[in-house]
């Protein structure tokens, strides 16, 4: 029977998010009921609240950093049962048969992957809802378990920020003596830094502001790199195998190119659109040099993720908030004015 | 002693090629010297002697593509023996220590590599004159072995069309079952086919001109795409692991960004600037590609080349000219009126 659940929506593009009640879809053989406990604030709920891609439809529940409890299964489930820490993340479903499916690289489904909110289910062409609410019905292969070692609320942004940068260093085979740089310290950059650490790299932040030096040092940092400051600059050249760039909007990509080591790469994770101003050629043949991209990462990897951060003791650093103060939480994720990610306790909804 | 030897030198930017005689030094312990017999004519002969890059200096012999005859080795040489057949590419030293030079990638040496002609000698500090010219005297190091299978006026161009497209082929690992597409039909390109479909791979040419697929299945395409038809292109949505773009001036990417397949790779070998009109970032992120670089090839891999189309009996296709003709020759190479390259009999020189 679907469940009538409470949580909070955006109406419109111009609209704060307030309470709204929803209907979730009667379990199928495969799905997994999940009562939510936490859910992360990522930067791109606002972009879905804003329409600033376009492509929204309202009423709009975000949240795609999902901890919760498993409180039913369906009769074909036989990894999950009722108690179970779990997590889900920006997927909820995909095609499977095709190739980056069978890869377990549901991000690059070729039918496309179904988000968990702002989307439409593939069977029965509902809405997708996201995280800020009480409970999520989710096809098990997209449900991640959540290592008793982690906190819950630090754990939720890993589900997000985490995966986003988790992917890239383990295609990009990171481990003890790589050497990585990360461009931006917000909610993915944080992430890069503990984890490129934790494998063993030697870790660089590139950042425009001064007086980030001693945060990113607890966050994994080997050094600190002013990218305005151009004598800094030429001291990492040739230095990167691994660049890691966090940033949400365009930049210049050139200054960096020439801190690459031979053969290094540049992947992009946080910016979509064209790369203006144009990135010269010159220093990507001079030194086989690339410039690439990443989203987000595969069902696989998301475990492996969470594994490691539980073998680890590696969670986000978070400021956990009431669902009510959802609207001025993404005022102050506009002034970047968070360590390093906002998690709502959905406990908060029942007040 | 140094040797007079007779060459073809342009005098200025805006001059013609015509014979002129210089100094070859008297060889080094580790010297080859070589007579040379042919040479092929690159298209960045005429960016230097034109001075497009504006670094040019004068007067300026061309000429990187260079095979001939050992006729005196200096007493280190143990690999070379009068009477060998040699080839001489894009380079004639490098630094060594650095750890380009270490991996036998010379074309990216830290400290930058010597170049055959338009550079400075890095020990006596003269300049380097190229293969448009009777007699060359090299390193050994920098000497490659000619199979005896090969034409040697077809080996020619394999010493920089050929390498600097082995070379991404080798690095992006393409063999058996790899789909590979090439961006032009020129010099590059008509080497590309040839080798990538010698590796085993299924390789498509993209094109602007129609009418080239007869030439191009001959050369070894098993398909030949228009890249002005958008119905064309939507049939490669997703096709290859590597795309290697041979034109050398600046175009438009984004329409082959999305015919990668999930984590290719697109590589530049023909253009440097800035990459105009600016690339999007979207398909990247959305399929984990990227937009690599890469030039000419290191010493080893050169020899592997060479060996390579010795057992498979590949060389280039080429329309072999008198020196005199040299200059018809560039007027006819920029309205791409060559299949696919020029040689220069050097026995021309003689006349």
């Amino acid at each position: 029977m679907a469940m009538n659940v409470l949580g909070y929506a955006a109406q419109s593009a111009k609209a704060a998010l307030v309470p709204y009640r929803f209907y979730r879809r009667e379990p199928r053989a495969d799905d997994v009921v999940i009562e939510i406990l936490y859910c992360g604030v990522c930067h791109s709920d606002l972009h879905h609240v804003q329409n600033d891609w376009g492509r929204s439809t309202y009423p709009l529940v975000p949240g795609h950093e999902i901890i919760g409890r498993v409180t039913a299964v369906g009769p074909e489930v036989t990894r999950f049962k009722a108690g179970d820490r779990v997590g889900v993340g920006c997927l909820v479903d995909s095609c499977r048969p095709c190739s980056a499916c069978g890869q377990g690289l549901e991000q690059y489904c070729e039918e496309l992957p179904t988000l968990t909110y702002d989307d439409k289910d593939r069977h029965d062409g509902m809405p997708t809802f996201g995280g800020y609410s009480e409970r999520i019905v989710v096809s098990d292969r997209f449900v991640l378990r959540i290592p008793d070692a982690l906190d819950l609320e630090g754990a939720a942004p890993l589900l997000c920020a985490g995966i986003t940068t988790w992917s890239p260093l383990r295609h990009w085979k990171v481990g003890k003596g790589s050497k990585v740089a990360v461009v931006g310290l917000g909610g993915l950059g944080h992430m890069a830094l503990k984890l490129a650490s934790t494998l063993g790299a030697n870790v660089t932040l590139f950042t425009r502001s001064p007086g980030k030096e001693q945060d990113a040092r607890c966050l994994g940092a080997d050094r600190v790199v002013l990218s305005t400051d151009e004598a800094q600059m030429a001291s990492v050249k040739g230095e990167f195998d691994l660049i890691i760039d966090t940033v949400p909007y365009a930049h210049d990509l050139n200054p960096y190119m020439p801190t690459l080591a031979l053969s290094g790469t540049l992947v992009l994770v946080g910016y979509l659109g064209p790369l203006e101003p144009a990135v010269n050629s010159v220093p990507m043949i001079m030194g086989r040099k690339a410039v690439a991209g990443s989203v987000i990462g595969g069902l696989p990897e998301t475990q492996e993720l969470l594994d490691f951060c539980g073998e680890h003791g590696i969670v986000s650093d978070v400021e956990v908030i009431r669902i009510q103060d959802i609207n001025a939480a993404y005022e102050r994720m506009l002034r970047s004015d968070v360590k390093y990610r906002f998690v709502i306790d959905m406990a908060s909804l029942k007040a």
